[in-house]
């Protein structure tokens, strides 16, 4: 007995051990956020030492604050108040299904919850996140479905001279069949990377979802890398834990697009594809809207169906000399080719509305057709989530 | 020449909207944490309003701390010391190649630091790290070498009544050949999941680098879920946001154990595996190691390599009423099936050491062979990722 007595109280210590080493490392005795029963939802934070306490996140109403370029869209912000514990809370208006991102400013300085092991790197910073179920954002939950297989791939690049990494979905079932799919070529904005859609845009939850509940045709999704200097996410490759840029060199200058051939064959020399162009798709937020938009008329017999959430249509040097070089008569080529979709979605707010309200006009003035979205809100990733669910049900039908 | 100017003012204003997002959420305009030339690391922190700030983590020399169990290691902490325009900083000694963690405590509070985009969740913590290269940590990191993949899989487990998530790293080559590999299964600790060894661990990373380095043979290496309460990761699972917990039901109590064979089939039907008890091996650490201890002798001719690693080798009420009911019966009919290896590493501080101990003691008095590696430090990551870095080198040879 005396040794069994000995071995449980070590296996308690395990326990105390824990509560030693989350002390230490930030945890709180505290529960936040809480989402109440009318979706309503308090933030705590214990921090008896705080003179300030301010949440900002993006499911308070939106404020507008002085940038050298004018007003500008920010999230909103909301003062907490500190009950005699030292514990600061603030308790929000019921909120719509949605994930909603948020930071705490503690006195100036702005932080994560240490309470929400929640997280997700957008660019170079780190914020919390919780989602309120029971309506559109039930997309963006792992729900009780099959699931595809979601891998972090390498290739080779031979225009890039790299291997580089993917992050490629297989929808469920494909293992175990000899069913060839259609492919949906997915790409990130300007500071994200191979794993933006993943983890920000919930892209593999969104397609489990709608495919379980026959939506979405069953098909693979490939998000590369759109910054041809990286071989992968920041951390992830060979350039290591290098800070996260938003404006990356020769993200935009055509070079992504002129090798973009060499993800495409790669995927449809590795995976059992319906390698024809009724069953490509290719859709990107911002940049990847940028690099949709280009790669699709570039290549104007390639893709029957395109997708631009809140794309960066702007002007940009051409590094290759030809990917930028004849726009309108590529485009020309491609609606000459036909196609089954071409998909354009903004925000009313976005800084980008006026940008692509003259593509829209361009596309008119061509007799280019295209379906249209318009959304409130700006350039933000609960816009890119909405997009990619109203876009994929249309697709490979 | 109007309108393109306008849009280069918009595709500026791309630039100015990152900006003032960091400025909201969390970027700060310094460098933190600094990697300086002779590998003393200095963090700043840019905090004018905070009274004390502290640097905590496993760079520095460990504390004891009072808890109710006696005295117990917890990272050090460092005073931080502020300039005229309110930054903080600290500068460790020169550190030896590691990937370590550490955290912020500003004014009593614990938080991240937000010049880092750097994390790892431990159960409910977020911590930073860091890695100094130019030693064993170079194992930790990606290198210019070939990848395999790394895939999130969900599996059909019978015995559970439940579909789960396990991680899965094939090695480089493996989708464009027709060899079998052997198999690790690599099993996390109390309040881990799936994702530990991946993200903490950074296992796929050692197997890559020490496969390049012809040290390690080309294997899969599986880790699975050993909460058999949950489906996947909190956050990645049917269950949603919980928060994770360190003791989680039924975690050690044999139903892990009894429906191991649920993965280990799944593994052998669905992967190019050579299914031999040779081509085996299973390994873990903490209560990871506790299952691979069990796992071992319950299925007494399955494995030709067992790696305990800081084992919590305790002892627990078993649920099923037989997978704990003959150790001492089913270790001899191991020992007597034969193995090539029996590896256990532990640190000298560790709360585990004794029970370690205990257990070398009684295979030595079995006549049962291991080997054994004995460490600085107690239960810690860092040893984790040594004790893997030195077991996979001895497999399958």
């Amino acid at each position: 007995m005396k040794r069994r007595f000995f071995l449980l109280v070590l296996f308690i210590a395990i326990g105390i051990s824990s509560f030693a080493q989350q002390a230490l490392f930030g945890g709180q005795p505290i529960v936040s956020p809480e989402i109440n029963d009318d979706n309503s939802v308090t933030f705590r934070l214990l921090a008896p030492n705080a003179e300030s306490v301010i949440v900002t996140g993006d499911f308070l109403p939106t404020e507008m604050v002085q940038s050298p370029m004018g007003e500008m869209e920010a999230p909103g912000k909301a003062e907490m108040t500190k009950d005699e514990k030292g514990v600061w809370s603030y308790t929000s208006e019921p909120l719509e299904s949605e994930l909603y991102d948020y930071s705490f400013v503690i006195d100036g300085f702005t932080t994560t919850d240490p309470s929400n092991p929640y997280v997700i790197r957008d660019i170079a910073s780190i914020t919390n996140y919780f989602i309120i179920e029971g309506g559109k954002a039930d997309l963006y939950m792992v729900q009780d479905v099959p699931h595809g297989s979601v891998t972090r791939r390498w290739y080779d690049s031979p225009g890039l001279d790299m291997d580089r990494c993917a992050v490629i979905y297989t929808p469920p079932g494909y293992e175990n069949s000899d069913k060839k799919y259609p492919v949906l070529y997915l790409l990130h904005g300007a500071g994200g990377d191979e794993e933006a859609w993943f983890a920000h845009g919930k892209a593999t939850r969104i397609l489990d979802n709608l495919i379980a509940q026959g939506k979405a045709e069953p098909m693979i999704v490939v998000m590369p890398n759109g910054n041809v200097i990286q071989d992968a996410a920041p951390g992830e490759g060979r350039d290591g834990f290098v800070t996260p840029a938003f404006m990356i060199p020769n993200t935009m200058d055509g070079i992504f697009e002129a090798n973009f051939m060499d993800i495409l064959k790669f995927v449809e020399s590795n995976y059992r594809v319906k390698a024809d162009k009724a069953d490509r798709a290719i859709a990107g937020l911002s940049m990847g809207g940028f690099h949709s938009f280009h790669i699709s008329r570039y290549y104007p017999n390639t893709f029957d169906y395109v997708g631009l959430f809140s794309a960066a249509l702007l002007p940009r040097e051409d590094a290759s000399g030809k990917v930028y070089s004849d726009i309108d008569g590529t485009l020309k080529t491609q609606m000459d080719n036909g196609y089954k979709l071409y998909w354009m979605g903004i925000g009313k707010t976005d800084f980008l509305y006026d940008a692509n309200k003259e593509i829209r006009a361009k596309f008119d003035d061509m007799g280019m057709k295209y379906t249209y979205m318009e959304t409130d809100g700006g350039h933000i990733w609960r816009n890119w989530r909405i997009y990619l669910s109203d876009f994929v049900p249309l697709l490979f039908k």
